[in-house]
């Protein structure tokens, strides 16, 4: 039988690594390593340099494996994305047959944490036949981000909600909260809000030497980050961020 | 002048503990651990075994301080909370004279992570002269919970509610989104929904040996969960736990 094991690495830095991370690496027959296809060379390599810092056991094998593209052309995104997994399970599975058989450890460094906005854990259930998966919690991109500007997620006793820019975008600011954090958003879904009285903390590759951030009010600090964002993104040819947003104490709906 | 590093410890397994964590606490002239008052030694003795294992640093000192009660008879609950973040500060303000003067670093073991229903950064601003805040990401008891049960926080591309027991007994499944997840509940809120297509995953003392893991219906599940927790409870003399609650397909709102 196979075990498949989600290691949440966090973003980008070493020092993110928990001591069951670095054991569960350790105690991997193969690590899968996504090679390209996302057009992110460099979080490849910093898969490569966590296993060259951390690896001891001379019995653990690297895996380098192509990573499917998502046709962003499929009209449905959902369906879309449906594709997509069943290519990436295929490639995990064929990268599994040849280099480790029908039995053992595979290790799959995940960015962050495997629960959040990650598609580890589904695409794992399309295996045939089904792994044994276990999952070792990360460092998430919002814990970074709060830490980074010394914040809380929440008010005292209150609800936070966690979203994407689609969703953002598409529904507005979600009821019943003042704190909304949003994570996968390419085109800075905050500007289709109102600005007024909401407060934004904002960061880029947290926790990587090139970590980059922004706070104060949405309506001054909108356009900045905007600029910002785009230039890092031409500079490095990627740009992972995300930003928590609060409405002040006199504009709670 | 004072810097104060707060860091996040996860959950009472040293396995938790970041790279970053383990440097930040060597890097302290003194460790600040509170003694009692929260009726939880165990908690006082986890940050005492996880400075047994990880300290290096000959020079930093062990400093235990009583932590103030909370007067529960506050008849505002907002007001018994400012009064309680009040004389912890004081209490850090003491300790911190005493046993290292006007200039120095300052470690704080914060259990989960210091921005997730935490209140040492507030604390940490009503202290006179203010201190430099650092953060240092933790692994929080949600993360630990969605590993155990090897299950996403969030369905693809969908928001997730992050709330307290208080908050869902009080207004209900939060609008607009099918997963939310609830801490700080000391009396199951969830008894408080139609159980109807909801799911639950539970879990108390993640990533302790101890731990307890509890999901299936709610409907099914939520008398079980509301046994195991009045037992352990009695059993161990204090419980923390928190669960996540998805509505499945059928009953989307």
């Amino acid at each position: 039988m196979i075990t498949l094991s989600l290691i949440g690495i966090g973003t980008g830095n070493l020092d993110h690594l928990t001591g069951q991370a670095i054991r569960e690496i350790n105690r991997a027959d193969i690590v899968l390593i996504p090679q390209k296809g996302a057009g992110k060379a460099d979080l490849a390599d910093l898969r490569h340099a966590i296993c060259a810092e951390v690896l001891t056991n001379p019995n653990t094998k690297i895996i380098g494996f192509d990573l499917p593209k998502r046709d962003a052309d499929t009209p449905s995104y959902y369906q879309g994305v449906d594709d997509w997994h069943d290519a990436i399970a295929a490639a995990w599975h064929q990268a599994i047959a040849q280099n480790l058989g029908a039995s053992g450890r595979v290790a799959l460094l995940v960015w962050g944490d495997p629960s959040l906005y990650d598609s580890s854990l589904r695409i794992s259930k399309r295996l045939i036949p089904a792994p044994k998966v276990e999952v070792v919690a990360g460092l998430t991109s919002l814990q970074l981000l709060t830490a980074a500007h010394a914040i809380a997620l929440n008010d005292i006793g209150a609800p936070v909600v966690i979203t994407t820019g689609r969703q953002l975008r598409d529904h507005g600011w979600p009821k019943g909260v003042d704190t909304v954090v949003v994570m996968l958003d390419g085109a800075c879904a905050f500007q289709t809000l109102e600005t007024k009285g909401i407060d934004i903390w904002w960061g880029a590759y947290l926790g990587m030497q090139n970590q980059l951030l922004i706070a104060g009010p949405l309506e001054e600090k909108g356009p900045t980050i905007l600029e910002t964002r785009a230039k890092a993104r031409q500079n490095h040819g990627w740009v992972m961020d995300i930003y928590l947003m609060r409405k002040s104490p006199k504009v709670k709906s």
